[in-house]
């Protein structure tokens, strides 16, 4: 069986279901080299700040609201986007129209390979 | 100087350019293990396939057109998204309203670490 490899970013019956925290859903979609993780937050809700050893890019698609990073806090509108390095705390809190983000993680995040809940890490206090 | 870690894809002054070809022109953004190449391709307008070791994922952010893959032609709408294992030919054929494409690699293409012009490698013919 050839492997699936064209997606759309507003099909969720496509990916690997994991609930971050409440209110934050995502599908993950892994590669070799990159895991991609489409993640839907809802209105006026936070993800905790954690960290992680694997360098990641997040891209906001659509909404908007705050980008919590390295202990320093970023407006952020659609068309955003950033680097987060390895082992920098990071989190988000959406606004009144909650957030469409793109994640990417190289290398894939093994613990979000499976279905599951809660952000595979434990969450670490913001500086 | 601390790295510059947000940016905006519409904001054609970040990044480093390069002219993929006439008529593609791309902002490339390098991470450790990721980079990122935001890519605007005129109306009507063909990018010849080619093919890279490097794993490659694109997202089609706005306009249309087809995604040449492994000698299949896929028509793509904003939202869809794909992946290219390492050694696939690919290329993408923007339709009448151009297209934006953001394009992920890993590991970075050294040869897009530097302002230019070209793909980088030999364009290879299509299966």
């Amino acid at each position: 069986m050839k492997d699936e490899l064209f997606f759309n970013l507003h099909d969720v019956s496509q990916g690997i279901a994991r609930t971050l925290a409440e209110g934050l859903e995502t599908r993950v979609f892994p590669g070799e080299n990159v895991m991609l993780s489409v993640v839907r937050i809802a209105p006026n809700t936070s993800g905790q700040v954690h960290a992680h050893a694997e360098e990641q890019w997040g891209v906001l698609l659509e909404g908007g609201g705050v980008r919590i990073q390295d202990g320093v806090e970023h407006d952020v509108r659609p068309g955003d986007f950033w680097r987060t390095p390895g082992g920098v705390p990071h989190g988000f809190r959406a606004g009144a129209e909650g957030a469409l983000v793109l994640d990417i993680f190289s290398p894939p995040r093994d613990e979000y390979r499976r279905a599951g809940v809660g952000f595979g890490v434990s969450a670490t206090a913001a500086s």
